[in-house]
């Protein structure tokens, strides 16, 4: 088994879930990550803890059942909600045989099928979690890259030292969290201004994703306004959505484009009320990303990149005497920040063709 | 995929587990198994049911897990028990990838995690349940055959007509069933006297093992006397004895020996009191199943056979007011029938050289 492996199982159960003895653990991986469940089976029986491995939520199993499923028939088994329920931490791993795998199930199904895990989904995140990915031949071809190749950069991305990369996101931390105006340039094709006012700014390092890499928090829903021309492709249920263009009024999509697939984005505006506005302004900082693999838990922390997602906030970045902005989706799309562009909170530059105020380098 | 696999899953779900709309169902399947796992996981999703797919028994992930752990410190898994509590039927898939994959956990570890897990094991007895095999490059070495005659020799055995099988069946359920003295005489080394009366016999139709084929009963304790030598060679924990010689007086184990691995035997005789005293008379009917291939699941059920368990009795054999032979053991081994052999019943020969009474061709 490749080194990585057992390097990558180790940051799971000790750092990112902290495992101890007679922690009840769920597992759910897919066969195509038999590698990594294995690696992380025994780290556990090590601990003293206990796995339950369970097929991945979008391998060829799971497929089949949602294909043949009848979408009005779908409830929330009772049985997998108990398992769970009975839990102590839940990790997901992700990894595609096949990334087109799920092709067959029609977007009924996968709306029911999502609602009938709800209930299931908020148990998970009530428990110890995270989500991480085990490099495969189908997420290697997702990513256009060798299987070699991909695992390089899962690994790179992955086996870092968390600690040093949670101080260096602390640096925009510190300043996003008690900012107000903060505004996005890139180019001639991106000015979008917000407020973040009294929201919680959040630093991900590595407890609920691996890979982590990102600083995030909720802009004030009706404060966006301006422009935004998003450089990287949006993947919406298996489909590609390239240079998509939202203009803002009052914090809220009062027009929109894209360059192919324009109705898939259409139809996520059309979803409800809380899809036209802004939910998450995100701040990719893991430098080891530096490619696009049409993988959001990646692509989310690209280095210089900034990310937008229309639709539902995190609770964790708003006040309790607020109410975050409320969808059915959570679609996020990325804004290269690396030449020509700047990121100004609170009327000052604090960052500039992906170089923040807080490193060597920065030109103010 | 083989057609063959989607006749066994018809069978599985629609005969064996009798599957219908809103059933829960845990399906334990190795990766190797992922063949039929789908094809279960679709037509459970046609019938209106739900899957959890959980990984194998004996798979990699489970060895690792076993031989990391500490037996003193193995207890009863809550969540995993939470899971089966709330399901309504079973699905127990055996497939090996490596047949030798539990050979680094230790006898101490076994032991420790059989107790930890019986109160799920009674769980599952509660429930609709089913073991079957999967043919797998793993289970076909351990056959010494080729993967592809091996999945000619298992679908042979699995996918045929059971309620004709039943039928043929029923005819040796009613001579034993109504019995009291069975003789079991083959050549000049075995000739094995026992009561079974008042003991309840099992048409073992494809209810709770596929493949099935076998009736079986369980003797009086203290009633078995003679001598017995098994033709086939006993496998247990991973080690094979061969040649098993066993004398009983009164129902007891007086002498044994064994021309390989005789201390495996020794060791299982002297489990406990139960461990030396017959616990099952079970005779193999499914002739399809023409070959010895160390797997117990078919073993048992070969044609032209009897097999003797010392160890634990079927509670559902045995009549309410009287004790089951107990035991932590329940050891099968098998005397070939099909030469120079029969069974007598209250005096009558009602199966010569292999040949059933109620067969053309009989020679009472």
């Amino acid at each position: 088994m490749d080194d990585r492996v057992r390097e990558h199982a180790e940051t799971i159960v000790d750092y990112s879930l902290d495992i101890d003895a007679g922690d009840e653990v769920v597992v759910r991986a897919p066969s195509v990550a038999d590698d990594l469940a294995v690696a992380v089976s025994e780290l556990l029986g090590e601990r003293g803890a206990y796995p339950v491995v369970m097929s991945g939520r979008e391998d060829e199993k799971q497929a089949a059942f949602l294909a043949a499923a009848d979408p009005d028939e779908l409830e929330t088994p009772e049985h997998e909600q108990a398992l769970f329920e009975a839990a102590d931490a839940a990790l997901h791993v992700r990894a595609h045989a096949n990334a087109s795998e799920m092709s067959d199930v029609d977007a009924e199904t996968h709306a029911a099928y999502n609602q009938a895990y709800q209930p299931i989904q908020e148990e998970i995140l009530s428990k110890r979690w995270l989500l991480t990915q085990h490099p495969s031949p189908g997420s290697a071809q997702l990513a256009e890259m060798s299987s070699r190749s991909y695992a390089d950069f899962v690994y790179g991305a992955m086996n870092k030292d968390w600690e040093a990369q949670r101080e260096h996101q602390e640096g925009m931390v510190e300043i996003l969290d008690s900012a107000e105006a903060v505004r996005i340039v890139s180019g001639d094709t991106t000015d979008l201004r917000m407020s973040v006012e009294g929201m919680k700014t959040i630093n991900d390092h590595g407890k609920n994703n691996l890979p982590a890499g990102e600083v995030f928090t909720a802009p004030v829903p009706d404060s966006v306004e301006g422009e935004v021309l998003f450089d990287k492709p949006l993947v919406h249920q298996g489909r590609v959505v390239e240079d998509v263009h939202l203009v803002f009024e009052d914090g809220e999509v009062v027009e929109h484009g894209a360059a192919k697939n324009e109705e898939v984005l259409t139809g996520v505006l059309n979803t409800d009320d809380g899809a036209r506005r802004i939910g998450e302004l995100g701040i990719g900082m893991n430098r080891d990303i530096d490619r696009f693999t049409y993988n959001m838990l990646f692509d989310e922390k690209m280095g210089d990149t900034v990310h937008l997602a229309i639709g539902r906030a995190y609770d964790i970045c708003v006040p309790d005497d607020r109410d975050p902005n409320d969808s059915a989706v959570h679609v996020d799309m990325i804004v290269d920040m690396s030449e020509d562009s700047y990121i100004e909170v609170d009327g000052e530059v604090v960052q500039r063709d992906g170089t923040f105020r807080f490193e060597d380098g920065f030109e103010g």
